[in-house]
């Protein structure tokens, strides 16, 4: 057996820091959506959404180690562009290309995405209907999609450089595809399929604001999410000790921090856009509105953070406020109620992300990324900086075919779960809240409130008394 | 005098980076503790308790400076196993064994310890009485414990490998006996020198709830434990850059992946299973018993967390969640009263996580861990792995040894303040509330008590009046 | 072209880890503010003040991206110690000096700045104005200190050795004066102008406490601001792989450490002095003292962090307490109105930071710090070390030059706008609450208020009909 070398311990090393303080941040995310999650909703259904995003990360993390890591990124004899089929239980791990830190780093992706669609049905659904589809989610309909753009043997790969989608593969460098779409179609077709929370449109069909009952925790959770996407976004190079040839001090290094310029500057320009429009458009300033807008960006960025140039993050930011302002309104319209604006902002400025990557990667940035700067490499790059069809084409693949994959899936979960009726919760309980309900009691107890009501039963009693 | 040479600067760089991120990890712990006992108790007295745990970061730092480390980790001419006797305010400090670093990731250690404490003996204690043995615990107590297990010299350590108790040592990477333990075990005392709370349990002796006053806080502080616990427990390696021999690409940095994914594993088992007893128990989801039930799964795998594969992580939180939940009983039955739950999860799975080590120990790990993977050592491992009574008999030596030390220390030290009639409150005070009494004014104000009373006097005067 | 060999790429890699996970811990601190903030105003206002931090982020992210960075580091042919010239933009980033992980660590300090200064303006200015001199002050204001203090080419540097201002230079390792000071002298400007808040004194000019609603948010922030800190002040190193000639372990990793000491030592004294000294005036244990003395002691150090021994880390926090307590009572005297009394915190501790380096600094450290330990170096030092006036004087010069620059600066501002009539919100919308008149509706919503006023017109409605 070969001995290991001084400089390759210094390799394994290095990158293993990288990715594991990462994966940290990554998690920090699951903090960050539970504040802004608890925020938005009102205090009597508090408990309920923190509950679902606890139990994503704690469900996320057993299943996604006996079969989600397996179905991501399965390799050997029977490796195909699908499914993987191997590592289930991390069964051979540490292999020569996975380590635990990169399971780890997967794990903490996967079990954002079910936190994503919570918010989509939140405050009017089933706690057993959550732990089913948090399940079907994170275990299944998630590590499919994430095996087709990010595993070694993905039909929609772009990280190899032999027979890819359109000579080029789809760039969706750190998910605003594999986990934002994903997350938020789900959430859009959960939240058709529960209809409106009680109240959310009057008898005139006029919508009537349901606003959160805590900002700060908003601001908390967008502030946490921001802090995590450093993680997120840039931690999607896996390794920082890749030199690229032909410079004197360039390599994966260069490009983790430009990637967290992008990330940090399509954000903050979607969030000031958000505040702007939304000022001319309601008349005044809310911190609400710049937490969604920056958000709003960085889904949007995510999928070509590592290939643009900080200019182009400011285009992407832009034009993600845009969608998001519009997409709002839109809902609005349509009677869709999405407490958490998931589907709109997940799902809208994630697919925008992938657009805007199609529009705008860099070649230069584009080999970087997926060849490591390999001198005389040609990719497809994109197409208003000349780069052609391929790369745009494939996005655009990847667009359809997640919107397909998960409304064949989850969409026909959601209805049999309403079919079975098990989804929603009933109008009584919806209107005292879930806490009460389901969870034991309210999320907060002032004084007055310790000698109240502790359970459902003594608030139906209570309410029949009185 | 030798000169640096650039290996061993790239050596000590990547090991100082990997030590420093983690002990800022294990510092945000203080931070999750604070959260954790401020939602847990009722608002009239989430100040005091934020108070305590700041108190046990500031003054921590001084007495850990000035003589804590010194005692625990001191070396040279009148080294023994008992306590340390050198490097009394970091004099000489650094050596070539110690450098700043690993003082900054033992001193988050250190503050943690009184911080488990103070939730056993909560809305109940006198802020002086609080100092006194915050500044005893971690300045005195603690250290000991750990000069016992994890200096070079201590009589329970297994780091060398000659002269070890039972030829084995005891394995407590990092800390489910000498943390979590001795701040359980000390609370323990405390709660019941002290007694339950003013209508904890009715004339009858039954139990009153006293549920805390803000959930979103507990799940806050939860998840911030869950981000410090990757500092606590991967972090506790100290060094990431140490290969392992005749493998072609493992070393420390995988043993610190897979401590990561052990810690995971363990407490995500041990939150589900918690929030599914307790369903059957009590009829409902409780946001509040999945994070408790985290927690106690984190503690337990605490001590094998680097030494097990991740289906042992498995069986150590399954067996923690069960621990917490009947120890909770137990103490119910006792008219124990610990608002935290600290005695129960931090003493309680404490314990059970030195056993589970005992039992689940893998040798290849241990020699990985221990030994660096040094080909041909051998060590002794799990019982039911069939290595043997050495490393069992040993992690029941350290058990008892830390009940029995904390309890001649903390124990008298609680009664004499009893005695002196200084460590608890009046009824009249906890009534009203420690916040109002002792530190000025209420955690929380409203509109309207903006013009309510500021201190205990102005309250007393009100009570006098109506 | 030279090729990048192995050598470079790990030195390269490991310090851009080091410089962007302390970057994203200095982003942290935005969020610390935001929440500290937050507790310390009342409930009214809590989204205004919110959203003051999160669009200091969003607009400082643009304006130090389009020209900030440029002012601060700017470098070329036009090069000058009074302003950067080149790198609008990032135009020609990366360099053989600046990458862009640079460019997101300067970046998450000049965020900062804004921060502080909204703290001593709060609940009474008008957020038209807050977005003006926010944009002033970070992009402008602030970047032009940087350049004199920070940049290769400033006229108070002291990284480089030669013309150094007294053969010294000011040394401000992380910014007591150039980002504390800064900030704190524009705020004491700012209230000056705007004048106490409604009720603040009554009639016979006694001071009337205004608490802020929530002290958890206090805590949070904090300690969340004590975790930033260690991304701010060991994080100024910027590299961590520089060895230190004629020693055998010691580097760049080792000042590091003892950076992340001393400035836990300076925060924890001052806390515990700030906790002591305010129970022996008003009587009590204060929780928000604590918190305070803790960030006064954090501001003081952060001049000097790298060139003290820790002992003088205690003496640095133990002044910085009184600076902070006496200038709070000097404040009251003088009918000053600072909710966050950020103009004495960050102002006074500033101040007294740059003094105590002038007085403790050791030379064998200033020579690690500022010529990597470079043998047979000289530098000025300490004056009670010893050291001579040289650098004594420097600091005296910052600390004066920096007193005038943002008083010739922002006054005029400030005044600007307060003679526009556009800088103070009306008596009216004062007493209501900024939330209420101008962010669309409160920061929290219990049940009873989901139908309350939303708009500002409504709530006038009902005042009128009341």
């Amino acid at each position: 057996m070969e001995e290991l070398s001084w400089e390759s311990s210094v390799t394994y090393s290095i990158n293993a820091i990288y990715l594991l303080f990462s994966a940290y941040l990554v998690f920090v995310m699951q903090l960050g959506f539970a504040m802004l999650c608890a925020g938005s909703v009102r205090a009597k259904n508090a408990m309920n959404i923190m509950l679902t995003n606890v139990v994503d990360a704690v469900v996320g993390s057993l299943s996604y180690f006996l079969f989600g890591f397996a179905f991501a990124f399965g390799e050997g004899p029977n490796e195909n562009p699908f499914i993987g089929t191997s590592y289930f239980a991390l069964k051979d791990i540490p292999t020569t290309s996975y380590d635990y830190s990169f399971f780890l780093y997967q794990w903490a992706f996967a079990i954002a995405v079910a936190g994503i669609t919570s918010g989509s049905i939140a405050e009017r659904t089933q706690f057993s209907a959550y732990l089913i589809f948090s399940f079907f989610l994170s275990g299944f309909v998630y590590p499919i999609v994430d095996h087709w753009v990010w595993s070694s043997s993905g039909w929609l790969r772009s990280r190899s450089s032999s027979s890819l989608l359109f000579g080029s593969g789809a760039i969706d460098f750190a998910g605003s595809g594999v986990v934002h779409l994903v997350g938020g179609i789900a959430g859009l077709w959960g939240s058709i399929i529960e209809g409106p929370r009680v109240g959310r449109f009057d008898a005139f069909g006029k919508p009537v604001a349901m606003r959160g009952h805590n900002a700060t925790l908003v601001v908390l959770g967008t502030l946490l999410l921001w802090f995590g996407w450093f993680g997120f976004n840039p931690g999607s190079f896996n390794k920082i000790l890749i030199p690229y040839p032909n410079t004197t001090n360039q390599g994966n290094w260069t490009a983790i921090g430009r990637t967290a310029v992008t990330t940090t500057l399509a954000g903050s320009t979607s969030g000031l856009v958000t505040l702007f429009g939304r000022r001319l458009l309601v008349g005044h300033w809310d911190a609400l509105d710049v937490c969604n807008g920056v958000l709003g960006g960085f889904v949007a960025i995510t999928s070509g953070c590592s290939v643009v140039e900080p200019w182009a993050a400011i285009v992407c930011g832009f034009f993600a406020a845009c969608v998001l302002v519009g997409l709002n309104i839109l809902a609005l319209k349509l009677k869709l109620d999405d407490p958490l604006e998931a589907a709109q902002l997940h799902g809208g400025c994630g697919a925008w992300g992938l657009i805007f990557t199609g529009l705008f990667a860099k070649e230069e940035f584009v080999i970087q990324t997926y060849d490591a700067g390999r001198i005389g490499a040609h990719r497809s790059y994109g197409l208003l900086l000349g780069g052609g069809w391929g790369l745009i084409g494939a996005q655009v693949v990847e667009l359809l075919v997640i919107l397909g994959w998960v409304s064949i899936t989850m969409g026909p979960l959601f209805y049999l779960l309403h079919w079975l009726r098990i989804l929603r919760i009933s109008a009584d309980e919806e209107v005292a809240g879930l806490d009460i309900s389901s969870h034991g009691g309210y999320a907060y107890n002032t004084h007055e409130e310790e000698s109240g009501p502790r359970f459902y039963g003594d608030y139906m009693r209570m309410q029949i008394n009185s």
